[in-house]
């Protein structure tokens, strides 16, 4: 792997939502077992962790994240959102978060493909948010911009975030999984493409990598539905942080990509059973999408911080009295910020003793 | 083809820059032979065009074109541009658009692409330019919506116009071509993706559809390169007259798509002797894509012509000082209009007789 980052430079975080992961971390022990792991455990569970051994990871629990983030109520990290916390007390440049119900997948030649590398490539290359390229990504291997791209726009910009998609399960929402329950996703494109800019995506929390240096305050745990279960089409912490981070990208002239590496993503819970918690979010995102489509940032947030401070007063200004989930949402976007700039500060001084 | 489309709703338009057409039209015969042909040869070409049986087709040329278009100079259908012509004669509700030297593609299983059913599988669909669904085309076969997508625009708009790709040789510019002489595109992406609002994309001629009666008039023969010649790295026509096309399909509400149909390339002139001539192109871009992607229509504009008419009028404006080439540019765009206007109704009348 000729990338011009070193494997200390990245953490993989993993959000437990079951107890036993190993056959999880034995299937991605060819891709994993380079790199540091942080696996946070979702406080609601119960049982202790069962994980192979070889790899280099620190788990965190409950009481790590009680004695981290203290008396705070608004920001939880329950469920799939216990991930957030290895986004916070990590340290690295990059990081790579995979859900737990995720396996490598094979491309159409069979062979294994390795998420990993496909996401530091993704993060190491640049994005082309402002121009469009009919031939994917150009700087893939034996591909280039197409004729009529303009020449003073093919340095690209550095890319913050990748996002992977999914072999096998497809991320649907719950009322499409119910109405569609033996659909798989069998489509492998083999394609990476930057999302251009002003252009909102759904961003998926199952598969992804970021620059946290970059955009890690941006990934923030704030949208809470009311009826959240622990199933993937349960929740919409992720479509929300998602948004947040491309408005944030497209302002500070950062990139995201979505396409490569795909994971396998096997079955979990029952799409029927959902249908009723989802809907909420369903509903939830006719109100949300008009807001994030017309929300600008003055010029003056020029750091990631200052960006989801501003989403978060225009949250309570535009949003706050539609819904309660909204007003929780943007406090918890404050207290986030709070949280990463102690964490953040108190770390990097403890490093420095 | 289970396509809610009759055969005699599509024209297929072929400009014909080489006499002999033989090849060409062979293997296209699986794919063409149920369609009406547009045959238009380049006013430049002087040998007789070699043509075999079995097509239902109308050939027109250098007469024809001075019949109609009378005593304009502003116009000009040499070259690549003679297309053109075959747009403004046609009566058909689509438009498929393949480059002479292009053949059928086969897919990654071997089997041959019917690049024409693809192209009104992506017209008859619905486009989705205003949320960015990481599923691709959320329309194919087993494939849909992503989490997080709002219901209220699942149902999408209409789709004016599909891009194809290429195979072997792909549609690069003079310098890159002669910077990699010998890559070749072999990566088939088995995806259609809706370009999002906002976006500009550089449109190539060489394999497109569109729906005449929706955006006709917005493909358009206007930016002649002072040293245009006969290769399609020698042109620009088709990358101005697409950021015209996604302008006004942006204001208008109508979508565009690129990626399926492949069809094959072959090579074609020597890239090396081409780089003098489409060095003006790549430096007249620099000046034409901060136009487009700051141009505003009003919103009285509210049919294609009015929305072309008021593109020449600001191309005149803001870069008519900049080159002469934008000048003449804005003056074939209002000819244009006038022209389709009369040919399309002329037409009407003639055939109401």
């Amino acid at each position: 792997m000729s990338l011009a980052i070193k494997d200390d430079e990245v953490d993989i975080v993993i959000g437990a939502l079951r107890s036993d992961l190993t056959t999880f971390m034995n299937e991605w022990r060819p891709m994993f077992s380079r790199f540091h792991l942080i696996i946070v455990k979702d406080p609601d569970l119960k049982e202790e962790l069962k994980i192979p051994e070889g790899f280099n990871l620190d788990v965190y629990g409950k009481p790590d994240i009680d004695q981290v983030v203290g008396s705070s109520t608004s920001i939880l990290f329950s469920g799939y959102s216990c991930r957030y916390f290895g986004y916070l007390v990590s340290r690295k440049k990059y990081i790579i978060s995979v859900d737990d119900d995720c396996l490598p997948a094979r491309d159409p030649k069979g062979f294994l493909v390795d998420a990993v590398a496909q996401h530091i490539r993704n993060l190491t290359n640049p994005a082309t948010p402002f121009f469009f390229n009919t031939l994917y990504d150009p700087y893939a291997e034996g591909a280039d911009f197409v004729r009529g791209y303009p020449f003073s726009l093919r340095g690209g910009v550095k890319c913050a975030l990748s996002c992977g998609l999914w072999l096998n399960l497809a991320d649907h929402d719950a009322p499409t999984q119910a109405l569609k329950a033996r659909q798989r996703n069998s489509r492998y494109v083999d394609a990476v493409m930057t999302v251009p800019a002003g252009s909102l995506i759904p961003i998926s929390g199952i598969n992804i990598a970021f620059e946290r240096e970059a955009v890690g305050p941006a990934l923030v745990p704030a949208l809470k539905l009311a009826g959240e279960g622990k199933c993937r089409w349960e929740t919409m912490e992720d479509i929300w942080s998602g948004l947040c981070v491309k408005v944030v990208c497209d302002h500070l002239g950062l990139g995201v990509k979505t396409g490569l590496p795909y994971i396998w993503r096997t079955d979990r819970g029952d799409p029927i059973a959902s249908l009723k918690k989802e809907w909420e979010g369903v509903k939830l995102m006719e109100e949300v999408i008009p807001f994030f489509q017309s929300v600008r940032l003055p010029r003056e947030a020029t750091t990631v911080e200052e960006c989801i401070v501003e989403v978060a007063n225009a949250v309570k200004e535009r949003l706050g009295s539609m819904d309660p989930v909204f007003a929780r949402a943007s406090k918890a976007m404050l207290d986030w910020i709070k949280l990463w700039q102690s964490v953040g500060s108190s770390s990097s001084r403890s490093s420095a003793v």
